[in-house]
């Protein structure tokens, strides 16, 4: 576990945000750099992830400044790439759970983030899309959560995990782009649509969120403030 | 390890294919049950997998028929995710490569695979998109491939891993159809696209693909005549 680890992210990314919460919940040493989306160094790409994406890690290699990675380290990018490999780095973590059949359940829920619910939450926000699909993507991960028993917080396969991590960043950017009603659809909308799944048929699902948001990996790595700065200024931008 | 296993499948599914071929490279004792896509049995999305689809599996519970699966077994699905599973449950068999590093490298092959692999390949077949984005997924993960040393086959991440079980199932595919010319494409560019994927610049690739086919795994799971006569059906009725 000597090996060093740097992440190349950005703070308003929720992609970029799940490796940094898996790193808090390893408790990983690592070294942070911010990369700027609007203005990305020259050396990104052709050093660390040709696919000019954040989030990106270096694995390895000798003791250099983060903006002069080395051709030694080992290159990883894809934020559901970079939350395993934290976990299987520090297996203690339960990230990755130990039990193979927990570990299926949380690789299907994840599935279920990437397949249904992320097209719909970005068909909404931004195509103004009508909520239906985003409603039933979320319906059919609530379906998915353990009973959550009397005051105890259950998450997706009932200990905190990679499937977890994979949804939070994206909770967390709607419910603040929600509240402050940052979207594609009709002005006023947003803080009813967050009403709406918070409440009713979806208490389970609002549970499970009030515990994602109370998590401290989450906490340590998530500034509101920043980000709603960055979202208002992406959608003045749109709406030129 | 005693835990049963029942896989759920359909010889002509690709994603089937997948866990079909995990469960061979594991020499996992299994229970397997064809299921007619075209009719499939009433007790199966409600009792097995609520998606409907194949492949799904049924771990442990009682001894039972699979016509007849009990509501005290594990139920999983999604092909990769059962991959990923028969490699955790069959540590040995290196379908999940031991070493972390190889691990993630082994998911981001699988990401390009899913991400734009398949998309163009199902574009280029059901659409008749033009075949410049599959040439293009190829060549991608051409590039991910390590150098082949001189007469030994080297996989995706040097070991045969389950980043080759991830893509065998479409190219094997692929080359059935191109070869019979079984695609929205214009007739007679079928052989041709081949020819094109597997020579020149595509080298690397051509051998990669002669590795993957030579796999006892693939061989002892692939039933060529089988799957081209569905294939020839398939298209016979979209021509109409
Ligand atoms: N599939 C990738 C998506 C990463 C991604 O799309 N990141 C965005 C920022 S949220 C990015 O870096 N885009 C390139 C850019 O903005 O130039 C992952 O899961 O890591
Ligand atoms: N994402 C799924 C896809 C599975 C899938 O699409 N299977 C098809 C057959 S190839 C299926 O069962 N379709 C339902 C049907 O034909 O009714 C996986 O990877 O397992």
């Amino acid at each position: 576990m000597s090996q060093q680890i740097t992440l190349y992210s950005a703070k308003i990314c929720p992609f970029a945000h799940r490796a940094e919460i898996a790193l808090a919940e390893a408790k990983a040493p690592f070294t942070r750099y911010e990369i700027d989306l609007s203005n990305k160094p020259q050396w990104y790409a052709p050093k660390v992830n040709a696919a000019s994406k954040v989030p990106a890690m270096t694995y390895g290699g000798p003791a250099v400044p983060a903006d002069q990675p080395s051709p030694e380290s080992t290159k990883l990018a894809e934020s559901l790439v970079l939350v395993e490999f934290v976990g299987d780095l520090f297996p203690s973590s339960g990230i990755v759970p130990a039990d193979p059949v927990k570990r299926a359940q949380a690789r299907f829920f994840i599935e279920g983030v990437s397949s249904k619910l992320l097209p719909a939450y970005f068909a909404l926000q931004m195509k103004g899309a009508p909520p239906a699909d985003f409603y039933a993507a979320l319906e059919y991960l609530q379906a998915l959560l353990p009973r959550a028993e009397e005051g105890e917080g259950a998450f997706a396969v009932d200990e905190y995990s990679m499937a977890d991590i994979a949804i939070t960043p994206f909770l967390a950017r709607a419910r603040m782009s929600f509240d402050n009603d940052l979207g594609a659809w009709e002005k006023g909308e947003g803080p009813k649509m967050w009403e709406t799944v918070t409440s009713g048929r979806f208490a389970r699902l609002a549970k499970y969120i009030d515990d994602l948001f109370a998590r401290e990996s989450f906490k340590a790595t998530w500034d509101e403030e920043y980000v709603l700065t960055g979202f208002k200024k992406h959608f003045a931008e749109l709406r030129k």
